[in-house]
């Protein structure tokens, strides 16, 4: 795992909190990051109370995102392309963004079961396309319940897919999941493929709605240690 | 289970061969279905060789479908629009078409991991549009290897994503894939979702090259018996 902590810019929502929660759970340092720096720092203070003696803080998105090695942008899609211009100046070559944006047509007043299309083929690779030049992009984590994190009580069994063009990127993402007991990585293939793995989010929202149920997803007839054995 | 055989258009390819050969085994009646009605034939002994005693025979695609009130459509892309432009004569109002096509890439000389943007929003919607009016499309079966199929010893433990407009007629398919043991069926919504389902087999495709598997999908978090339990 990197040195610095895990900056997690979005972790006052629901999925990135859960993030923020299992992270600091298995002993990873993590900075909550938010546009509001009073909000991160409460953030930060309810997983302390839900881990004590984590190693969380809270601080303004660019101040979160200074120094951390990897940075996981957990905002909605209506917010991906402007936080990230408020972040050009803080970003640098060699940080690694995981994207975990889905571009659900909720954006504009639409079903959460239905995605826009978005230009550049998928959120992710609009992400690469807004990132400064050496920061690369990996993309995950659509088929994982933001409830099932936020429950340190809920044991996983399930696969996370994940995609992006920089193999040795995507193996320091693996590993981050792997720090969340029950979660598998899988390799899904390059960045292009979050086309595809985002729309798996629409998917999993609509079978829950059907069956009032929380559904993760899992491929069977692959190795028991996933991509990353 | 309908009380006309199942027709499969197709069944000379290997998702179709494969449902055929499952279908047989289970006891229910198949007309498995070719341009060529010799092909057809052929593929039917090759069922019945695996199959000793299976009512299964071979026709035309239009004589495989007249009277069926289950017709299954298991063509590659490039082919399905000609292909129903071919049986707007045979189909006739009430019957059910199960759609198994994807819009994989390879219709145009592409990548399988890759697919096409349908006009209509997937293959099933574009089948849908094909049809005559009163035949009702049902989309599925886009995750199962047909490998796996057309092997009776393998053990399915695995879902299939049904998306239809059309409760009863989902069920109906429904009922159709429980007779494959293993194959547990989930309404994955309306048609228009099939927009995602098709795309997973271009996923699990990729998945499968890295891997060197036959992987397959399961959602965790459902009920055992799936949404028709």
């Amino acid at each position: 795992m990197p040195s610095s902590p895990i900056a997690i810019v979005g972790a006052t929502g629901d999925l990135g909190f859960g993030l923020a929660l299992r992270l600091a759970h298995a002993g990873t340092p993590v900075v909550i990051g938010s546009r509001d720096a009073q909000r991160a720092t409460e953030a930060a203070e309810r997983v302390v109370a839900a881990v004590p003696g984590a190693d969380v803080r809270g601080a303004a998105n660019p101040d979160a995102v200074a120094g951390a090695e990897i940075v996981v942008l957990s905002v909605p899609f209506a917010s991906q392309a402007s936080t990230l211009r408020s972040l050009r100046d803080a970003l640098t070559p060699g940080q690694l963004l995981l994207d975990v944006t889905v571009p659900l047509a909720t954006a504009v007043g639409g079903r959460p079961t239905r995605v826009l299309s978005v230009w550049q083929g998928s959120a992710a690779q609009q992400a690469q396309e807004l990132v400064p030049a050496g920061v690369t992009v990996v993309s995950a984590l659509h088929t994982v319940a933001a409830s099932h994190l936020a429950d340190l009580g809920h044991a996983f069994e399930e696969d996370v897919l994940i995609a992006g063009d920089d193999r040795d990127a995507k193996a320091r993402i693996a590993a981050l999941i792997q720090q969340i007991p029950g979660l598998r990585p899988i390799d899904a293939g390059k960045l292009e493929m979050a086309r595809i793995t985002e729309q798996l989010t629409a998917l999993t929202i609509g079978v829950n709605i059907r069956h009032k149920a929380t559904a993760g997803l899992r491929l069977t007839g692959l190795p028991d240690a996933g991509s990353w054995g």
